[in-house]
């Protein structure tokens, strides 16, 4: 078999842990594997039980190198994105700094995995925002059999979306609660513990936020359907990890409660949660899957459905896609 | 000036603490205040710097009472509601028992106060459910001046909302986590801390639960409204007080966001919050008014607007509004 050197950037970062933990976990074929983070702080991290040392990102960290995934951001992969490809590098990125790039494919796997092959490294693979992959989880099985026209979603999205940041923002006011002391605000700019936020992402002259446009504009791209509309409310909630999104979506062809839990029940790595079962992030949390459930007829459309998505955004929403794309380059 | 024997029925639940304190605050026309629980256990609450009893709620309790502010529960209502209005009484109940009756008049006092004159006592008035409410107070200025047709609405709905055992619940767990103890679970059949429940109230056949199908039967009700269309996933996150709720709504009229600013400015008990400025239920606990914000044009429909509404529920969704109904029905 086949083995690749492979390169992590933002390694100690939350989603870049857990792709080091998922090449581990799922034996991917690693031949060396090269941490590599922004700020060299000397950390080190765990792989094949061998402390791994990471590395300053520089001009020179692509070296022999066949596949990177990036997970450090749009800024960090719109500089060294070109620098990796030019080493010879495959990049599998998780920001959103080439996602809507018409050369760039952005890909899940069980979507559009065949956009993977053949493999024609060098080159760029964009792995699409999270509330996306997960929403599209449970749509795109439902697409293929029914033709979604149009979904109004709103999202219930957990502080890891923020990065490590983003948890200890929550532990530490959620401590100061506890002990009394004033409530400090450095990641988002309203107090996260017992509170929502209705605003993820910056602002557009529509009243949208950017977070809000990716499940229409990258949910176009990876189900090739240009018409596709989302309406989306974006929303913050204290919760650790999973995001949440609650969805009605309408289609094209006549469907019923029956049909749709027959065909979701069908499509790889999502489980149904049937009856009065349903999923919660807390559940979430760690699996691979994501979880579908509160599956009803909906009585704002004529074909319409609701139905409730629960991924874990660190993996199926992030590290998990990605390692899946790097896996689906390396079966020829 | 009048003056009036009211009686307060769940007076140490958390709809009805704060609705002794808004009779208080408000200088409602009080003669006589009389305290009921079903459980009798000794309590006190403070009105106008006294101290009142709580006494045990039984079938002589509603003598000589003008008026009768249930939040005790729909058994009770039921049981103790005709009781009342047998002894001469006027109830506005809190409840779901009686809402949809059509001998019952459902009211929030800016949509349809009109109702409660002339106030023929005794009888029953019905106060909405806490998310139809507080969703009304942003939709009904939008509906009488672009006729509203239908809402897609997805809840964020605190705690207290199922009285003070959500909040000791959420406090608890909360608590269990720090402590590294296990987490007890004895009002959500999941945990709500570091948690969302994307189920509120009863399952039905439909596969919506009876609190997301309130805000269609009650909504068409209170606006006067019979094919108004609500499909509603409410879920429950852990915020201690106010209940957010995202709203994508569609118009028989053209509406664009300026004129629709316009027509929400005006509104009663409403503010509005523009541009990058949003509420978030810790901003809005405790106030009387209801916050929008995120007010865009929606993409899914052609005359579409999406906000984002906040009101504290114990206030405007429940004590707030029965207190309103109460100075209504004084008002001559």
């Amino acid at each position: 078999m086949s083995t690749y050197n492979v390169a992590i950037l933002g390694a100690t970062g939350a989603v870049g842990m857990e792709v080091v933990r998922l090449l581990d976990e799922r034996n991917f074929p690693v031949r060396s594997l090269r941490l590599l983070a922004r700020k060299h702080d000397g950390r080190t991290c765990s792989f094949k039980r061998r402390q791994i040392p990471v590395l300053a990102l520089d001009e020179g960290s692509f070296q022999d190198i066949d596949i990177a995934i990036f997970s450090a951001g749009s800024d960090v992969a719109r500089q060294f994105g070109p620098v990796a490809v030019k080493a010879g590098c495959t990049v599998i990125d998780n920001s959103s700094a080439f996602r809507v790039e018409e050369s760039v494919p952005l890909v899940v796997p069980e979507i559009n995995g065949d956009l993977l092959h053949p493999w024609t490294t060098p080159g760029i693979i964009a792995n699409p925002n999270c509330t996306t992959a997960i929403t599209l989880m449970a749509l795109w099985s439902l697409h293929q059999r029914f033709r979604v026209t149009r979904i109004i979603a709103s999202s219930y999205q957990a502080v890891s979306g923020s990065g490590q940041k983003g948890i200890h923002e929550l532990d530490s006011q959620i401590e100061a609660k506890q002990r009394g002391h004033d409530i400090r605000r450095e990641v988002y700019p309203h107090q996260i513990a017992f509170n929502v936020i209705p605003s993820v992402g910056n602002l557009l002259p529509s009243g949208f936020t950017d977070e809000e446009d990716k499940l229409e504009n990258e949910g176009r791209k990876i189900m090739d359907h240009p018409s596709f509309v989302a309406s989306v409310t974006c929303v913050r909630v204290p919760v650790y990890r999973a995001h949440s999104v609650a969805v009605t979506a309408e289609f094209e062809q006549r469907i019923d409660v029956e049909k749709a839990i027959e065909c979701l029940r069908l499509a790889p790595g999502l489980t149904v949660c049937e009856g009065s079962a349903y999923p919660t992030p807390i559940d979430v949390s760690g699996k691979d899957n994501c979880f579908v459930g509160r599956i009803r007829r909906d009585r704002a459309f004529d074909n319409g459905l609701s139905f409730w998505v629960v991924g874990d955004q660190l993996l199926k929403g992030a590290a998990l896609n990605a390692v899946q794309i790097a896996e689906e380059l390396v079966r020829r």
